[in-house]
């Protein structure tokens, strides 16, 4: 048995996680991160003690901590460089978990931890290799390689969002021009239909997004319905999200693309036109074809993959 | 002691390489692929015998023979399945070289062997990770994690080439818009820099490349004497080159990439300007930058790496 603690802007999940990736028992807080590293981590050991004082005499010991934490991160010292996300500065988060539980403590980035997490315990269990690609606000990437984490040299490898795929594109928040991000992300979907949604105001998109607020849920019920103008959309994104991949593809070559986020719970629907677009661009053509899924873990991947650290490094 | 052949377009070499890479002895014939597959391999044969007629009585026995051709290889059997360079189809050359010589023969793509031979022998022999990057007519991509060869899972990984950069761009041979060679190749510069001189006649730049052909040396020439118009069509240039780089440091994050084909032969005069460009543009910053280096074995990557076949299977 082993804790798994998942880290976001929003949430903070803590679960107790079995050798075989399942969530034995699980708890979740707002992570309120503007009340302090120190606040938060004591509310997150409470939420921990809760889980481990329910643990019955009988179970068995918890052998470690593992932590996904958004943002940049010593894995050395278990440290949390810096995370914009939620305004962490050199915050020793593996040094406190130690000192209290006596326990071996693990940290890593959440994109990792994700990765890893899917890898282990999703759909990625029957492959020796996966790229992961999560698609929200931004797209982060994860890739194993022979059943090991891959992190590039200096650990930044895997920065796929910032592939530029449109050099005289609009800038990114990054610097550079036209990055896959700035077409491929959640953002980027809901950013287009709201666009389409002011050309079309009579467009059943522009009532969805009226009424269900603008975010990709709405944007998909559109499109389900097969209005017109969320079908273009549709169309625009999966061709710029095709390119990115296939760009990634012909530089990786992976035995499979798993893709994460909340677009992912779409599924085929996403999935299908997706994977005949990426086809379609290949240099190798089909033969070069990865197997391209949607996520199965959801939110948990994240956690699991913290607990599942040691195992992958 | 074993045998190096690179089978090329125009040249065929054929060389003794020592178990440390260096090359003892060494031959070259025109390809005159057009003659067919037998003629060409019969004169290879011819040429082989030779050097190994050469060898004394106290000189070391041949291990294996490795071949690096340009195509789609079948590792497995030793043959080149397809190459458009050399107008081979399903050519059983690993099977001839084995009837012949009654040694192991090992069969790969010339780009895989040159990286090789590359990563053995020549500039990246410090390193552990390398991406190879050939600037030639296209450009292809070798790369070696942990000191081995990263093929990718289907074999068809390191087509950097055809990473789309510029979405909306010109329709490449493969088929997909504005990939990373339209813009990176020798071809895009001696191209860029054909339009330049035919736009300003009077600049030096139109004068080097009529009185020494439209070729990456001509156009370096000018770049080197400040031709305005040059220098326009070398920063334009190593910015795209920049734009390519930076994408795949951006995913791969390696320890070192090289630089080959006839312009690395401009060695910093070209590096330089590239290297402050891809520092520039990477989302890590300079901490995530790989050396950055021109390739030192030039010609001979090819017929040294695929003699060291073997080691990195």
């Amino acid at each position: 048995m082993q804790v798994g603690i998942d880290i976001g802007g929003t949430t903070v999940s803590v679960g107790i996680v079995s050798d075989q990736g399942a969530v034995v028992r699980r708890a979740q807080m707002e992570t309120r991160w503007q009340q302090g590293a120190d606040t938060v981590i004591d509310r997150m050991c409470a939420l921990l003690d809760g889980l481990l004082c329910k643990q019955t005499g009988a179970a068995q010991p918890i052998t470690h901590i593992g932590v996904g934490c958004a943002g940049k991160i010593d894995r050395e010292q278990g440290a949390v460089v810096y995370s914009n996300n939620i305004g962490w500065n050199n915050v020793p988060l593996g040094k406190r978990l130690r000192d209290t539980y006596h326990l071996p403590v693990y940290v890593d980035n959440d994109a990792i931890c994700a990765t890893l997490g899917e890898f282990d315990a999703g759909v990625g269990k029957r492959f020796d290799s996966m790229l992961m690609v999560t698609i929200g606000t931004g797209i982060g990437g994860g890739l194993i390689l022979n059943k090991k984490l891959y992190n590039g040299y200096h650990g930044f490898a895997n920065i796929i969002g910032h592939i530029v795929i449109d050099k005289n594109g609009p800038v990114c928040s990054c610097g550079r021009r036209g990055c896959f991000e700035l077409y491929g992300s959640t953002t980027a979907l809901v950013q287009r239909a709201q666009t389409m949604a002011a050309e079309q105001p009579d467009s059943l998109l522009a009532q969805q997004l009226s009424a269900q607020g603008a975010n990709g849920r709405s944007v998909f019920s559109a499109i389900r319905q097969n209005d017109s103008a969320a079908l273009a959309v549709f169309e625009e994104y999966t061709t710029n999200l095709s390119i990115g991949l296939a760009n990634l593809v012909n530089c990786l070559n992976p035995q499979s693309v798993v893709l994460s986020g909340g677009l992912c719970r779409e599924g085929e629907f996403l999935i299908a036109p997706l994977r005949k677009k990426v086809a379609a661009q290949l240099y190798c053509g089909e033969s070069a074809l990865p197997e391209i899924l949607p996520a199965a873990l959801l939110d948990d991947a994240g956690m699991i993959g913290a607990a599942m650290l040691p195992k992958y490094r």
